[in-house]
């Protein structure tokens, strides 16, 4: 499967985290590949990864990072490819709010796609709809995704419905 | 020239703000289309466009809004292209925080590609690179328009070094 | 008992919470239905419940979700009935911040009856209060309530003042 | 007209927010009464209000104050009748967060329905669906209101549509 | 001992937090009362509390109350007592924002004198030093209680210093 | 007339805010002294006011500073005389809520009767309702203060209610 | 004069904010130098003027950005020199938050000394104040500038305990 | 080894987090003494301590306190030495917020060198940033500390990327 996602994190640490970005790309039918870049211990691989990742055929990057986190915006900074931010909510944070703050409020010219905090699993769904609009199989697969997540609904509904909802 | 990418406002009121993700489109060489559409006013007229934007053949969808901010994740339930959404500082809104709350921390299933408060311009920048990742002639032009960026700054920096920060 | 209070919640996750409401009701002798309606996953089931919701005979909507809490606001925009939001603490909530201003900070035009976070239980005295404003037998049975806790309060500091509060 | 809801406020110089509760329930029809009460300055005067409310024929209270904002609350705690807060931004008040909070984060056992800052407008459509939800021509009105709300939408929308967003 | 300081709270529940100004007056040797007073569940009680404090010859109120708390607020416009406040961060309390701001943010003309979330420590020991600004022996125990602070301190550090951090 | 409070700030930027205390003193006649002691630009002067302030014969004593505001806490950690704390919303703050939260949250022993941001009018009534706890005069006069007040309320509503809030 | 301090900030737009810094330094007879660098806008430009700052003799860098504020966090990634970070509240900030907890927050290994909003007079002083403790003439014109604000606070004082404060 | 960091806090209770600074300096090969100065319960210590640092050989000064923090601001008061200021999370902290703002907020003229909440180990490294800006040796353990940082990182990337981050 080609490789169109590059999902990145400031430290291994984030992995528990952002693996929920990789885990629902596979179940959407998206190749992807998933390392480590820290943008403020490995500035130099970060440049050298976000120069080179549409040459490799990357065409989304997720990246997510706590605290003051730059490594979204930064990798925004030195690519033309969208750039999707996951605020995590690290042990150094401040309730997540910095995380969330230092990603979101980009300056006018280099734009973050920035989902909830630790919502790596909607940016893995952002990125299968971003190659979705120019691929009809993800996007197919986009449709029954949402057609389950309805359906869960339906029947939870279902179940408080007939059975009350004291005895579910 | 094809539009791709729809731009969408819960008020006219939003139209100064919203407008800038028009313009830069155009910079861009981007077709778009642009509207109003209410979550709370118009609930059944959301339906209707979420619903046909891709079968117009619309690629992205820019929703921007202001306070308790529906209009970007009511238009992401309803489709499945990317939707991009920008907060905007409304009068109504309690320094624009609402705004960012209500359309960024979407629940995992439906993400909300969120751009930072009244960040209009970077959320038709960030359309025009999903549309980019998939068309060479669009990422020529951001390549050109980042280059430009550039050069604004490198021009102040020569400017204040040559002739002294207290002369320009 | 005539139904007269329609309780939902967008995940059946909100139900520990949101059961406040219906016990309370039931305390207070008010007829209610419960069920889970998602404003992003079921989008069409919201609209179907919020429009028939008058006809069948409904005099409140209780509305709990949490996040970017769209549930009570788009309800409110598809019938006039009132509509009370409950700010759901949810696990991907910002300390409910997100919850309480996606609910609370509604546009001019569509307003939402906002209770504390997670006050759920409020929420099911509220919609009683509303119906016990023209329903005798309703209002009786909230003074009643009040007065309960009057008696508890009146207890607890008669335990205290005559023991000591050591001893309690 | 029969006098159905009480507008009362902290202070003389809360009008300004206030009146548009009055002017939206002259709109639907329903009759109301409007005066100054302060938790603080006049406390007896607040009780003896909030105790003969109901008997005077009130259906709904709407209390509007700013900064620590107790009026709402403790109406709510003297009446069984349903209290509709409106947290004002007065000079004194942090950005609205102090008014925002002490109305809204009500125990358990004493509900004030808060409306958004500011929002004394939407106070008098929420005291209007109130009302409506028992007598029939306030319904009536409040759809025609709704209605109208979605005509300008529509027509905003269709003014763009045609004459291009540069030139409305 | 003569009763100069009037401890109350809104619910049995603050004890916990609220007795720590009970145990601190104790060690300074100023004569306290303490009871339960809810301003929302027995507003009458509160009412005759306030009213008759001075008359039974308290000098100082300490009121303590959480979430939405407007006990010290209306006691303080029931008494020309000083009152002292006491956030506390109570389980329906958004992280002990709403405690603080329903506290501190007082209207001109009825000031309460707030201390720290949860500070009920303080409450105690500031209601000691009003007393101790007109009384001696008040004074001088005070006096003693800040010598002791420091000896504290000082001990402390001289430990760290002689056997070193990482031995303490 | 003997002075009994002494009224500091950090900066004499403070002075518009900090006047209104002196004003409301000299209204409640309650004697006091003011000028300007900064914590951090004149700490030893600091140390010398706090340390003798009891001995000059105050009772009270008001500090209102604005930003990283220290002065407050630190002329408490001085002397056993109780100190109102004023956080003051000066050119550097954010908003307010450094002042505030510098003030508020001292450390268990160390108390800071904290009022509303910018509130020195509070300040000037809690330190006369300090010394009127022991004081008849104050407290008569302090008496008199909120029966005007209660007046002033009472007179607007009067004159609403007779002329009807669109002619006031 | 050497140049001993680099000043640098993320876009012109910031310079009324960031002379400051530089003035101070000139007070304070340090050699500095000041230019544009943007961590977004010209990446590769901050990469060399970061890796060659220490070569070139500097000993401290200041950076002042504003919104997700990236530029002091990449730069002291980049080098061992101390870095001053400077939160500007620039126009897309929301209240400063952002630039504050995205220069403030940095993960273990990378600090950054953070200084007020806005506050670049302040990231002046501190400069100074690190090349003053390694140089003696620093340190003396630095113990002259604290002089010089004691003397101001003393005489605003002295004015206005003389003259009386609605005299100055 | 000769002392040039002297490493203070509020509080013996504030150990666990600030001990991080001393380990490491003592990786990094700078000198340090340690120990208890209390802003609040032992001014006069803290004043002397601050005083007759610079005297003692000290070249940088870190300061960690919680809640009200006015250690690391007031000891900047007190000396011309650059001080590190470490905000604290303590128990009486409101999630950091009054620890970060009482720390960072310093007014124009006394600078504290402020690092993230909890942030010791990034005081101890800037602290040696300071020093290694005059000191060769210590700036070259400085760059070997950043290396091993990178190297870090690296190592977790290949693992990452060799085995698949299903298998790490």
């Amino acid at each position: 499967m080609e490789i169109q996602v590059g999902i990145i994190m400031g430290s291994k640490s984030d992995l528990p985290v952002m693996s929920e970005a990789a885990l629902v790309l596979e179940e959407l039918g998206v190749g992807y590949e998933l390392t480590v870049v820290s943008a403020h211990r490995t500035p130099e691989r970060m440049v050298e990864y976000a120069k080179t990742a549409k040459e490799r055929g990357l065409k989304v990057i997720i990246a997510g990072a706590g605290g003051a986190a730059h490594l979204p915006g930064m990798v925004a900074s030195l690519t033309t490819l969208p750039v999707i931010g996951v605020p995590v909510k690290s042990s150094n944070s401040i309730d997540g709010w910095d995380s969330v703050l230092s990603i979101l409020q980009m300056p006018a010219g280099i734009p973050v796609a920035t989902v909830a905090l630790n919502g790596a699993k909607n940016a893995g769904i952002l990125a299968a709809s971003i190659v979705g609009a120019f691929q009809k199989d993800v996007a197919e697969k986009l449709d029954a995704f949402k057609n389950e997540l309805k359906e869960k609904v339906e029947h939870a509904a279902k179940e408080i419905e007939t059975k009350g909802w004291k005895h579910t």
